[in-house]
């Protein structure tokens, strides 16, 4: 299929990450929402750009493997100061983890500006941060009517909508005016509320996961990098793009920070999306 | 499709159930694994038997229940005493669940006799009982070679093969023995882990669930009823039993006890297997 290869704005955190759990404490891993979702995306569009801050002890071989991917970094503000740090540790199965430091640096005083060519970008990614800041965003860009698609987890819908049930926690988040919402469920995949129903995208069980950090950042990249490739937003294409989110999430877990994202190639991708197709597949019976 | 309708013995716990939750308590309720299996089973094959004891207290009604089902019970053996008593209490949530007391009861001195014709069944399901007992109905029935699927929760799988990791624990399980390793995850679905692969069997995402007791001895029964009506164990059949077992599932929690698989019409069966199949279902993309 040719790409409509539609441009891609992502607005979010950079930061430097310290990750303890099983495989003992990695330093100063890349992390950040913005980061995991535009190198997903990158997989799928070369017009991604990102709008971030970083401090000045943000290694430039960072934002050289971002440009290296093709993203486009013009509006990556480098200040005096730390860049945001996360100090956490997951337990020894990987699945609860536990943030033992935040550090906002540099953050704190994000304040995202956007340059002309991000201001008329197809489609924007607003990552995980204030409120008010995406607010602002979304008056900048000009092609932003609304927000589409709201990607969160299942305690943030379950929160959000004061309900416990998914269908009707999803249900009462699309009142307040998403048109789709995305509920991430970790390891047992993710569910997509739209227009058409209800689709599960299954998570595919692996057998080696070593650090789940951005699992969800990876999944909503390759989810919104596939509908910028795709150019087009029916139901059939958004569920695609549900198993292009899991394929990149999948591939983010097998290893360290975005060590996972580095090194894809069509054919890993493909091979991978096919496991997903394997995966859920069976034959409609009639009894 | 014509149906195989292979034999199905079914041998485990027929109880009464006293459950609390949000909807308030319970009395009385039938329950136990056996009447569970039995019961979605026999939507599939007309051939389910069924060997259990129950004690004096333990109201005719509910074996008349079972045989409208076309379930042989003269295995039911009535005893002295009292049925099995389990005692539970749901949080308002449903997801989490606190027994408050078990009463063995005659269960206690349980010890399946087979008749001529339990003895010849195709295909037995072995409930949750005593593994010494497991291993005298094994010895008894002639056409068992051994167990070909394991069906269990994930935190079983968890502890039977001492990992974390579920792709590594139903390798661990499989290796014990069976075939097939089926890993029930509630709400997230189903895992088959079997020669063919692994296959995810989702949960479909239900707006009103009233009691979760069952849910897991449902999915078992239409897994197992499916393949006693299919009379065959390749792959594909095998992957359609899942979604069936999901589809049996599905119904039980909407009500209390068995209530929910009492009045399915073949048209309800198709329907709900339907939204699975539109649950799951997406295009195979080659970017």
């Amino acid at each position: 299929m040719s790409s409509a290869n539609r441009s891609l704005l992502v607005v979010g955190s950079l930061a430097l990450d310290d990750v303890d759990g099983p495989f003992g404490m990695q330093r100063d891993l890349l992390g950040g929402s913005a980061s995991f979702i535009a190198v997903a995306a990158s997989y799928f569009t070369n017009k991604v750009s990102l709008v971030a801050v970083v401090g000045d002890d943000f290694d430039e071989e960072h934002l050289e493997f971002l440009r290296s991917r093709g993203i486009e970094t013009s509006g990556v503000e480098r200040r005096p100061g730390e860049t945001f740090r996360w100090v956490g540790r997951y337990s020894d199965d990987l699945t609860r983890r536990e943030t033992l430091d935040t550090r906002l640096g540099v953050f704190a005083e994000f304040r995202p500006h956007l340059g002309e060519a991000h201001r008329s970008a197809d489609m924007v990614f607003l990552g995980n941060i204030d409120p008010a800041l995406q607010l602002e965003v979304v008056e900048q860009a000009r092609r932003l009517g609304r927000v589409h698609t709201l990607v969160i987890n299942d305690e943030e819908a379950r929160q959000l909508a004061g309900e416990h049930n998914l269908v009707k926690a999803a249900a009462g988040v699309r009142k307040m005016g998403p048109d789709s919402v995305v509920i991430k469920r970790g390891d047992s995949g993710a569910l997509l509320f739209h227009e058409d129903g209800v689709f599960a995208a299954p998570a595919l069980p692996l057998e080696d996961v070593r650090d789940p950090t951005g699992a969800g950042d990876s999944f909503a990249g390759g989810f919104m990098g596939y509908m910028a490739h795709a150019g087009r937003f029916d139901p059939a294409t958004v569920r695609s793009a549900m198993i292009y989110g899991s394929v990149m999430a999948s591939f983010s877990v097998e290893q360290f920070s975005l060590d996972g994202l580095r090194n894809l190639t069509p054919a890993m991708l493909q091979e991978r999306f096919d496991a997903f197709h394997n995966l859920v597949r069976f034959d409609r019976i009639v009894l």
